[in-house]
């Protein structure tokens, strides 16, 4: 696959999982680091996110858990709440994945989430 | 609910989810930290894994995500790889959890994982 | 003992340790993950803080130091360095334990952790 | 060395290399932690930046890097962006620095890396 | 204090604390990095270990606290454990402060430190 | 560029970056993530590695420091000590490296990689 066909198909699914959630993202990176918004249309999006093996709903599950556990992850915890909301999880099960974490990685990182997530549900 | 019937019911799930897997870190607290195990058992299986919203096989891709994602876990990643060809994710689907945790947090995490898979899909 | 006593002595023991600071926190989990909350009453301060073999003031050094370490828990420390306060820390002792942490974590951690007590202490 | 010395030699340092990027660091400090700043003099500007073997622009390139990488330096890393901008190095360089951590550290740390240099290279 | 003073201040507040205990650590360092060696002896035991307003216990408890919390740290606990063990707390003290830590870090960060633990009492 | 183009740049860049280095590290996903491996290859060294901006040796020092400061990369930086001496870096301006990291992430992290170091020179 060339690296045209890469990045429009990285495009495409960005906006098919993130809906619009990235839009600011993205734009904010135009003036400053371009290459990093390309390299998550080709790399993240274009190559990972567009694997077979899992689908959209489980990619997006172990995404925020994965968000979450690293911590210092808020505004990309932001748009990937809204990616799982969009991909068909519910709120319900979103909180539920979170706290699936408490026993690996304790109380505060939980919270730091639920915190977030409250933001995103408060405009669904 | 009584402690004793969370202890119970911990022990129970964890020998459905993990098998033996646990056998060994189980052993290994009984003669310096038992109370470590007793809340393994209480905490992350009795209460946490019994809750409803999400199955066993979401449960188990949260925390090997989670594992993988905090580093210096292989001992727990063992365990609980082992546990989610328990229940049911096939090899191809673990490897693929970690493919997908390599836009969030590079590739040392995922080699690091992909090497303690290794391991346990030796024996399997 | 029972769940219903777990969660009264969680209850008993987070409001003797922090106080009234918690109750925020606690507020803000109500509408959108309650049971975070109930774990934090029961496990963390019903089974955790009322262990033998430490006091609490041994606790919240404990707590603070594993909060400043881990990064990305200013809300939270927030919380347990006026818990240190109530319990009978004073202020020169939290900042030598941020100090004690330097050879350990470094500047950064600690400079975040300063800033984070500036804003607690001006309360107290 | 006297330690006299050292703190004067710091001092000097860090003037040379932050410019005046860190003096509200050094400021926030004095009513509630002053030897952290004395140490900061000392032991990071004092004994390390003077040490031989490396310039201070390596040595800044190496700084960043290890604020971005461990996450939650959002502070620290503002006063070393500019101090990266005051030795020598341009903003494009500054952003292909965080650009080369991407295969290590995966999106969401640069990402948060390229939002604060945007906050630093606005003023400059 | 001049530079000399502080590093035999170190070594003696070292050889206090630690006993024997980082000799090997010490002594890998001759051939490779000797300056770092100096640093644990000048800054982390001659400046850190002797300030007022904590004794060596509280220290200990402190260090070996960040240790568990920051992870990849079993060579270094080892060390801490044994000084803890030598400043006056008993092995019970030691893991329940590492129990202290479960609300804050998780399970896998705990385990880690009882299994070094557990090497590290087998010989007192 | 089609991906047969960033797949064969990027072996030749990575030979050219890390010499043999790597060679385990890739045989060994072979079997079980090959996937990894070619991004490692795409991704890593044929789209960042040769960006223009920064040179080898500048980029090395990024990864060498990046991996140092996120803990448990030893097999990763045992890699790229290597490929630091490859493109030209001395040992001690590695150790110089990891020294400068010191106040940024205190000893722990500091000793492991030189621990690490010592294995890699004793080859060299």
């Amino acid at each position: 696959m060339s690296t045209d066909k890469r990045l429009e198909l990285g495009k495409k699914t960005l906006a098919q999982v993130d809906g619009t959630a990235a839009d600011s993202v993205m734009a904010a990176l135009q003036g400053i680091a371009p290459d990093v918004g390309k390299y998550i249309f080709e790399f993240a999006f274009g190559d990972i996110y567009n694997r077979t093996g899992l689908d959209f709903k489980q990619r997006e599950m172990i995404t925020i858990t994965s968000l979450l556990t690293q911590g210092d992850t808020a505004a990309q915890l932001k748009v990937h709440i809204q990616a799982a909301l969009n991909v068909g999880w519910t709120k319900n099960e979103i909180i539920e994945t979170f706290i699936q974490c408490l026993p690996y990685v304790g109380f505060p990182k939980v919270l730091n989430a639920v915190n977030t997530a409250k933001q995103v549900f408060a405009k669904n």
